[in-house]
């Protein structure tokens, strides 16, 4: 795997915007770079006369520079770092639906981990710029540590190159098998994927993620699918917190379909089910995948209304509980329901398994969703008619949340 | 599943004597039971004049109750619970190899239990001894939140049954077939299974295994072979307690045959592999599997010689550490050393993995091997020339520590 390129915030290695601009490809016309610059201003110097040429170029110059300098303050704004596949080639190709995903999910990390960093001010982000040597690469925003997150991550990645046959139908939740020309299939995977665990028991830990697949066969034929998901797991039960996430789900798919909210809120209960245990990871929210049908805009129009529900869904739960009180007691059972979503996501989670056995994957990028602290005890069961029963009770028998 | 049937120490449900008798299945001849006995004696007595049938009678009561306070007696210093296939039961078929095994995993459990109790003054083993509903059972003793362990839990369970030739080839490392009567081949698997994990970051966690099957074919043959393993686990690199650790375990080995250290030493370092880190759980020991040659007899040797040398291999390195200063940062790092602890064995073992796949079997006995608290820190990386640089170089790269 290619090394985690660059601290983008922190410890770059040059200065932000020239990082930047290196990443956008935007040099100016001409022979490329700085030293090319100098040494063709010298040479149309040396032929002489050539003044109106050189008023041209140096206006061009000039133009470029600015052009530069607007770019950079754009990504600033909109994104965490700049674009895997660099602005102006997603502007190129800008009615391809790779590149409208690649937006997406750069402005939903962004949007996100701008929410989370407003609540918590003492903390920041670190930005790791990383490029995957088997092709595209990623960026991981981290947050560790902090008064109200003991760890946020939110990480985009856009990869390509070629699938074996076999990786390919693993990819696929249904399985269906691709005709490879060669046994290799070329492919595209884009995604953002995070999970939120706050300090404060009362605040529920918050995992999302989408993802958009695409896949060409022997005869050019281009399979695609999307996949995604938003899901919460509070260490004790607010009937109130979990209405309102449930319900801004709703609303996001009943937009669409109204059939879509009850379908993927059973697909999450049984997709996150800690098997060994017979309980849930959590209380739920929605899941999908391998979703290709009715078409390819119409499924992106729906995966972008969950994307844009995910700050409204959690974030106001965090900012009503972050200040709440608690006991030593209750901090304990949190570290045990972590436990619990360290079993999940080392022996279930497909994201987690594929990730770790795809070659060049970023291992400090997949393991992100794992809690900073975790705990196991022995035979540790929870007194009836206590709150910590009362959760347990509800991720046995998942609950309807909004009907 | 069945349930953890009884806490032999502590909430014990009748007086921890009586459960035993009932667990060897040693009530006297005749009318069984206290109330039978009662009965017995009445009517004897209403025939009357039959003083010698009754003398003898009342002696034969008297001897069978002294018979069961030694048994007893033998029970409570040679184990930490009655053994699951029953004390009598075991005399009786004295000779046979799944015997001598059941006496062998029944005195390490013990062994270990006490010698770490003795480390651990404030601290007590919580035994609970439990049944599988399709056969057998198990004792597990866990000691949690010690002065000098965080948690240990030294587990022995004993089951038998049937099982599915696909089940049955997973069991085997090497993945032979078996052949089947109707699809099912009637199965015993015992076995002795712990994990140390102490609070002192000086003191390495240990784990070791030993264990034997035996599956019958459809005509018959019966295939067996043993496995097993000491492993040892630092946080920290300590040269002499290595090579004591390796030292001991070579010296169990070579009384057998000296190719049989070089050989599980390198598979240790092998099967303890953390691929997606490209590290080693730990600096090894020995470790082997399916071994069934040259015959039943040698390798039950070998297997005891590796069982006996399990507490002088380690034992000596928990006194001489465990009242060693230590500062938060190393702290630290044994924490995230127990995070990568907990990835091995969700993700790779083949134990914890086959167990939590096994109908019936006991969740708790196997995650026991969890620590009680572990930690995940994005793109921790210690400093070059470190201690913690030190130990992550040998688990990188293997040493040979007795050569």
């Amino acid at each position: 795997m290619a090394a985690a390129a660059r601290l983008f915030r922190g410890a770059a290695r040059g200065p932000p915007a020239l990082a930047l601009a290196r990443a956008l490809g935007s040099t100016p016309p001409g022979p490329a770079g700085r030293g090319g610059r100098r040494a063709a201003l010298a040479a149309a110097g040396a032929l002489g006369g050539l003044g109106l040429a050189l008023g041209l170029w140096r206006r061009q110059v000039a133009l470029a520079a600015a052009r530069e300098d607007e770019e950079e303050k754009e990504l600033r704004q909109r994104f965490m770092a700049p674009p895997v596949s660099g602005l102006r080639e997603l502007r190129r190709r800008r009615r391809e639906l790779r590149s409208r995903m690649e937006l997406l999910i750069m402005e939903t990390q962004a949007e996100m981990c701008r929410a989370l960093a407003a609540l918590d001010p003492g903390a920041s982000f670190v930005v790791d710029s990383w490029e995957r040597k088997e092709g595209g690469g990623g960026i991981s925003c981290v947050l560790q540590d902090g008064e109200v997150f003991e760890k946020a991550g939110v990480n985009v990645s856009v990869v390509s190159g070629l699938l074996s046959e076999e990786a390919a139908r693993q990819m696929r939740s249904r399985g269906k098998s691709l005709k490879a020309k060669d046994g290799k299939l070329p492919f595209c995977a884009m995604g953002v994927s995070s999970v939120i665990h706050p300090k404060n028991p009362h605040v529920p830990t918050m995992h999302f993620n989408y993802r958009y697949f695409e896949i060409e066969e022997a005869d050019g034929t281009k399979q695609w699918w999307f996949g995604g998901g938003t899901d919460l797991t509070p260490t004790y039960l607010n009937e109130e917190d979990a209405v309102h996430f449930h319900k801004t789900l709703k609303e996001a798919c009943d937009k669409h379909d109204l059939k879509l909210y009850p379908k993927y809120k059973k697909w999450c209960d049984d997709y996150f089910y800690i098997k060994h245990r017979g309980e849930r990871r959590g209380i739920g929210g929605i899941f999908f995948d391998d979703l290709d049908s009715p078409s390819k805009e119409e499924v992106f129009q729906f995966v972008k209304s969950c994307a844009k529900a995910v700050v409204p869904c959690y974030i106001p739960i965090v900012k009503k509980h972050c200040h709440d009180s608690f006991t030593p007691e209750e901090k304990l059972w949190q570290q045990l329901r972590r436990g619990r979503y360290v079993e999940f996501n080392l022996l279930y989670d497909r994201g987690t398994k594929f990730g770790l056995l795809t070659p060049g994957s970023r291992i400090e990028s997949i393991l992100m969703s794992l809690p900073l602290t975790a705990r196991w005890e022995y035979m540790h069961n929870p007194p009836e008619s206590s709150k910590e029963a009362e959760i347990l009770e509800v991720l046995r028998n998942p609950k309807d949340w909004v009907h």
